[in-house]
Parts: C-alpha cells; structure tokens; sequence
C-alpha cells in the first residue's frame, strides 16, 4: 500500500472539484459514443436502428440529517444502439459508515468508519464482436486518509496488436507525463487484478489500475487521475471507429458471447469493487450495469 | 452444525456404497430425462430436432502414488435437446487435503487436512420458459468426520403453485419417512440458502437443503439421502412432462434469460459448492456446467 496522508489535505474543495470532474468525464464520453452511434453506416444491419442515446437515471442512498449519509449518482446507459449493445456510465458520490467487518480492511476507517466517495464507472459491450468491449473508472476515497483509484483495460474478443499497441500507448503517454515509474507498475497491476484463476486466463489485454494512489500531493495525484480518464475516453473511441463498420459472421458472434461469460465470472467471482458495493449496501442496478446484455455458457 | 461422530464409522465400504449410489442415481435420472426427449411433441419447432442424449466425458485430479490425493469424475452433458437446452448431470469421487485456508471451516479438517468426498450434482435448463430449470446434489464427505449434505430447489421462471406443492410435496415424503423434523427445518435452510440479498429475491420457488448431517447412524443417513435423489429423480420428470408440449413466446423466453441472470447471480456470488469447488482446485469445466446456455442482462 501506498503511504497515504491524513484526509486534512482532502477538503471540501477537493472533493468538489474531484465530483465536478468525474461529471465532466462522464459528459465528455457520453458526447464521444454517441457521435459514433450517428457515424457509423451498420453492419449486419444495425443502420435500420435510430443512433443510440444515453438515458439517465438518477437515484439516492438513504441519507440522515447530518449530512454524514446519504448522496447517490447517476447511472448513463444506452441500450440496443447501433454500435453500442450496451454501454454504462455511472457517477456517484457517496457518504456513509463502513461496518464492522470493512473496517479493519480499508485504511484509515479503523480510527473512524466514515467515508466519502466519489467517482466515475464506465464499462461498454458493443454489438459487433470485432469492437472491443471496455472498462474504466477512477474514483476519489476519503476516510481519515485520502486517496485517488481506478484504472481501464479492454477485452476484445479476437486481440488486435495494433489496438492492443495503442491502448496501452495512451496510457503510456498519460502516466509518463506524470511519474515515468507508473506505467511499468500499473500495467503490471492490471494484469494481475484482471485475471480469473480458475480458467488461468487474462480477461483481456489489459491496460492499467492503481489504487491508494496518494504521494502527497493532492493536485498532482488529481490531475494524474484526469489523465488517466482523458487517455481513455480519447483512445477507446479511435479503437471503436477502427472497427465499426466491418461485418462480422454468427460464429463471431458466438465466440463474443462466451468471451462475454468470461467478463461475468470475473465481475461477480472476483471484482473488488463489484463484492464490495453489493456487499455494502450500493446501488445494485448500477453496479450490475457492467453485466454483458447476451452471455452464452454453451 | 449437527454433532459429527468421526471418520471411523466410514469405512471403505461405506465409500463404495455411496460412490455406487451415486453413480446409479446419475444412470436413472439422465435416462428419465431422455425419455422426456423421446415423449415431447415440440413447440417452438424443437420437434426438428434429435432427441437429446447425454454425453459424457471423463476427468481425473492428479493423483499421488499413494492414493490418498486424485480420484476425479464423470461430466455427463445434454445440450441443445428438444425440452433440455442444457442438462449437466456430475458425478466425482476425490481424495485430497485442504489447504491452510479451509482446515478451520471444515469439520473435522483442522486435525488431519485429508478428504475423501463423492457426490452427484445436477442443474438442468429447459428450453421453455415454462418448464422450470431444477438443481440437485448430494454428497458423502469424509474427514476425521463424516457427513451427508444435499437438497434440490426448483426454479420457474413464471412460478406455478401446483408445480411448487408437487415439488416440496415430494421432498416431505421423503424426508417424513426417516424424521417428522426433517422437512420443516431443510425447507427453511434451503430458503435461507438459495436467497440473493442484493436483489432481496429468492432464487426459486425452494426445496430442501440439507449439510454436516450425521445422525450417528450410516445406514439411516446413507437411507436418506437417496431417498432424496429418488424424490428428486422422480418428481422433476413428472413437472416437466406437465408443461413440455405447451407454445411459449419470445416475451416468455426473455424472462427466462432475465431470470437465468440471477441463476449466474447467485451460483457465481454466493454458492459455497461453486467457490470451494474453483478454490480448491476443482475441475472448472464441471463446476461451472452449472451455468445457463443462454443469458441476458438486458
């Protein structure tokens, strides 16, 4: 773990700022889907469906008068695009207490269980099994201590070493910006976390993840967080537009919808942020919302 | 837990029975689910289709010379059936230690980390949203301690109340004839068991549940654990012959791939045989032959 500073330096302004731009994120890559939805000219005939729009939902976590509990987000989703079968992105920033049993597990909560989090979640399964399906979410935790997480990886189903070059290129050229140590250590991370045991396979090509990410100085760690989310929501678009118009055949298909079984053990056998935000009372719909649309176990 | 006498009692002939057993029950039920192929008229157009069979296919746990780790199992696999799009009958039989780990939350393992178990397992999904999906297992295990566990649950995705009193009707019979107890109290474990608290919804409409059971006496345990795999294999036929023949629609089917989401939910999530079996080295493939063919999240 990661030495992490006291929440004194994590004020109010912080998490203000740190809110504001997980919604901006969110905008921006909502904009950048939905411009492909109406820029594509659908294979395998998804042009006859209207370009795919996000809908958003809003929803609230029980709160008290204090202040202390409560907030809640906004779950993005478009559903049955043209390009898009299913793409999720989630806001939310949120105040509670940790029980008993996380208490001991999370830094800084055993002198006080109270947190604060916020962040932006995004995973999306396209409909062509020739576009990659993609994940990101960075986040901001506070409890006595303070920290930046989060990270993004892709999972095509036939890898592309020019996608898979340009993927990690962008992330590349977003942490060496920051710390040249970074990269080499978050994609090492990446490919550790995202990996199922029990069929010894990667989910996918990877990508990065960091996590109790605080070296002291909150503007640099923030501003590393940003890049970490513009890398992705600039990169992820030109990988999609690479290959969006190409045809693919039904046993393409098939193998997306095993692959995309794959993507389900992983989330619910294995995912830290998925155990934890069922198992702490978080708002199912929007954690589930990373759940492929059309899975086959054949 | 139940009072466990040790291991002593269990001898290698009582292994033999059990491994036998198992192994007929396995012969029984997929010969009763065959029938059912051979009956059906088939809506939906499945009557194009051959008459599903099973096949099976062997695996083996690496062993040792001394035979105290290895044995292994056979897959027997019905998919893509006029009335079974996916029916997973196993049947293992291993021998092995626990690891650190599980010594302290296995009977009897925390003394001497060898195991010996055998048991069967079957989930089975009908093509028809109107035919429920089914799940059964039992098991022998065998440390310094020795128990029988098990039970079966049923899972329609448009609940029938005379479906669901046949189903329980048949497990209280069977249970009645060895302890008026029995019933009531493995009716209220398998509610408790197969429960998914995040979407605070019951997996199914119930059966029995049933673990660390040993009563002091082989032969009446032994008695009544196949008693409740001849319940099983007995009544699930009978439910499924009651709605094989009927039309459904593709409303009725997407329901089912809706609800077979939570079938993935809840093995994935919570099933104690699914993790232990994946933790501990089981053969994935078997495990997860659990999983449905065909499944959404919409």
């Amino acid at each position: 773990m990661t030495d992490v500073t006291t929440a004194a330096e994590y004020s109010d302004a912080h998490k203000s700022r740190a809110k504001a731009w997980f919604e901006r994120l969110r905008d921006d890559f909502c904009k950048a889907l939905e411009d492909i939805e109406d820029a594509v000219t659908g294979p395998n005939g998804t042009s006859a469906r209207a370009p795919g729009r996000f809908e958003r939902k809003s929803w609230e976590r029980p709160g008290d008068a204090a202040g202390t509990m409560g907030g809640g987000g906004v779950m993005a989703v478009m559903r049955g695009g043209r390009v898009f079968e299913k793409a999720g992105v989630n806001v939310s920033t949120v105040m509670g207490e940790f029980s008993e049993e996380f208490r001991q597990r999370i830094p800084g909560a055993a002198e006080d269980p109270r947190f604060w989090a916020s962040g932006i979640s995004t995973v999306i399964h396209p409909n062509s099994p020739l576009v990659p399906a993609a994940h990101m979410n960075t986040r901001m935790i506070v409890t006595t201590q303070g920290w930046f997480g989060g990270g993004g990886d892709l999972t095509p189903v036939f890898p592309d070493a020019a996608d898979t070059d340009q993927f990690h290129g962008a992330f590349k050229t977003a942490c060496d910006a920051h710390d040249p140590a970074y990269y080499p250590k978050f994609k090492e991370w990446c490919d550790r976390y995202f990996f199922l045991p029990h069929r010894n396979e990667a989910r996918g090509v990877g990508g990065i993840f960091y996590d109790q990410h605080n070296t002291g100085d909150w503007d640099a760690d923030f501003a590393f967080t940003q890049d970490v989310g513009r890398a992705f929501a600039k990169v992820y678009p030109e990988i999609v537009r690479k290959h969006m118009n190409k045809t693919w055949t039904t046993d393409d298909r098939e193998a997306q919808r095993v692959k995309r079984g794959r993507y389900v053990e992983f989330n619910l056998l294995y995912d830290r942020g998925t155990i934890f935000g069922l198992q702490t009372g978080g708002n199912t719909e929007a954690i589930l919302m990373s759940l492929p649309p059309d899975v086959a176990w054949p």
